[in-house]
């Protein structure tokens, strides 16, 4: 492809926020990046411009029928002042499979790449420096054609817009969240769309979501939508389960996301010589292992919270209380292990930093 | 509520398109109705305002989370120059089932009812007089406040936008359609979204509704989630059958859209004493009929086509001409019933009707 990527320039930057109260995905940088897409002309015009309002018609696709992708990952900010990004060819590639199953034209990986580390180097000063503090890059794609009938539009834009951003979980980090085992509503079934990163997942999980919060835990673990038997994950997270020395997660099955934290635990774990198995879980099996005593840790992974404790997990009338509600020493490990790669802090012996 | 609504209106208005090349979804009218909601105020300033595009950060959730809902219903010129409206009503109370499922909140009906009325009234000279010819009214809500992170949005719109249509399927009606049954991919499942209609539930059936049309199929008719088996509904229609004298559709179950057509088509058939059945139906029992000979006639119910008669079913290598591939009896006789009702033609025993 080889686009050159256009650069206007912000006037009037803003000031940046309190790094006390940063929260999540609330405060955007000065700049984000566009790319465009017609028939005629394919993928064009990357640029990285101010931030600042779309202007869409009414009858733009997106609206109407949810032809919506992302992705989402983070630059972290060295002690020595140096800017790294964690896998993303990962994020590009599912980017791209996102697109494959929601009928939008693929984009150059390069070129992707490029707009992220570009975009990145413009809004370097926004990377936080506090501790668990990044700067979160959201890349997504939407339907921008103004027509209504049910088709793949032919008008799209994907642009990168960045955050930056403290702990995902109202300020805690590392603190055990309460997950509540959701046995009616369905995220997703094989055959359907719940193994991309389509906005219209998330739009169908609030329901339960907030179900579950009334109920006074953080977080939903969705069955699969066949049988409402099988383990498949949490919210934003795949989910992990520590079980008589040895660790299980639900196997990519079609349904559930194939998360890049996931991959990186899994790697992680396997390196450490203990055994991981990627496999379908009943949550009955679970239940029985937590009564047996052998349900040793549970948690869930993410690139928002990295690896989220569950204190406890909730299962129709079983209440399944995990390591005294403390935080185990094995995510407590994997935490330190991976948040210690991202932050250039210990040897990143996998290759899987990227300096920008 | 007794809310007023604001009138501002265009002083630039557009050439109206020409009747022969109305085409679906492409021309919008000159105005189109908008009300906000945030915590604070509620829903409120209702306003019909110039039909201009929407200005939206680029982290409106809507983009991310598809948080969106739509309906879509017609306004019907009558040969003696009055407006009206098809069950209005009913369309008002799905929307608002629909704003419950996806945590929307909901919308007073009388107020909905109200803008679709003026809205109409104003765009008057917008609806075409030409047969087969309408104004479509496409009312929708989405979530605009500018935040990244899973959870119902405190910021939305409700908008209704107009569109003058001719056909649904490229200019024709009532000529038969060709439908491929599809195994593989899945739209919806019970626990999940599919009986509302939610904007990811379109982008979801895209990939689906791509390989039929290269297959040389013109829409996919989907089977549960659960077991591939059962009969669900057509892209953006319901199915009946028509068995050896007595009319079968899928029952509602939780996973399929409460069409509007069908349940009219239901009524009209029961008042013409007919036995319709509201159940689960196999393909495979679909198959059977048709190869004893009692498969007499298929055809999909909604909105845009109102009667679509299906000619040729497919399912893995069996295909089912129906009819000889030409319009049935009965399907002719629905449709006329119902258009003959909607152009105010034909007595409206019902009151299904509503003169704007
Ligand atoms: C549904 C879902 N599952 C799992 C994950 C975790 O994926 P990753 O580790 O790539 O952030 C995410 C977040 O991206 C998600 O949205
Ligand atoms: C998925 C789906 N099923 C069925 C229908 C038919 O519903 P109605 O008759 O109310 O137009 C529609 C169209 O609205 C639809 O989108």
């Amino acid at each position: 492809m080889n686009q050159v990527i256009e650069f206007i320039k912000s006037d009037r930057l803003k000031e940046k926020p309190d790094l006390e109260s940063l929260g999540f995905g609330k405060h955007f940088t000065d700049h984000m990046f566009i790319l465009d897409y017609n028939k005629v002309q394919g993928w064009h015009s990357p640029r990285i411009v101010p931030f600042e309002p779309l202007v869409l018609s009414p009858s733009a696709m997106v609206f109407h029928y949810g032809q919506a992708i992302f992705e989402g990952l983070k630059a972290y900010k060295t002690n020595d002042g140096r800017t790294l990004l964690f896998r993303p060819d990962k994020n590009i590639e599912r980017l791209n499979r996102s697109c494959e199953r929601m009928c939008i034209p693929p984009i150059d990986p390069d070129l992707v790449l490029e707009a992220i580390v570009r975009l990145v180097e413009v809004e370097r000063d926004w990377i936080p420096n506090k501790e668990g503090t990044s700067l979160y890059i959201r890349p997504f794609i939407i339907a921008t054609e103004p027509y209504l009938g049910v088709r793949p539009a032919s008008e799209y834009k994907f642009m990168i817009i960045l955050s930056p951003v403290g702990a995902y979980y109202s300020g805690r980090q590392l603190v055990p969240v309460k997950i509540y085992v959701e046995d009616e509503y369905v995220r997703a079934v094989p055959g359907g769309v719940g193994h991309v990163k389509t906005s219209g997942n998330y739009a169908a999980s609030l329901y339960a979501q907030k179900k579950a919060e009334e109920l006074g835990y953080d977080q939903v673990l969705w069955l699969d939508g066949k049988e409402n038997k099988y383990v498949e994950e949490v919210g934003s997270m795949n989910i992990f389960f520590k079980i008589n020395g040895e660790v299980y997660t639900p196997k990519l099955n079609g349904s559930i996301l194939s998360g890049i934290t996931r991959d990186s635990v899994i790697q992680l774990v396997k390196d450490w010589g203990v055994p991981v198995h990627e496999e379908r879980i009943s949550i009955e099996d679970i239940f029985n292992a937590y009564k047996n005593g052998e349900l040793e840790e549970v948690f869930g992974t993410g690139t928002a919270a990295v690896i989220s404790p569950v204190g406890e997990l909730k299962w129709n009338e079983h209440k399944m209380l995990l390591n005294n509600s403390e935080t185990g020493e094995f995510s407590k490990k994997l935490y330190e292990t991976i948040t210690n790669i991202q932050y250039g802090k210990a040897e990143d012996k996998f290759g899987w930093t990227k300096e920008v």
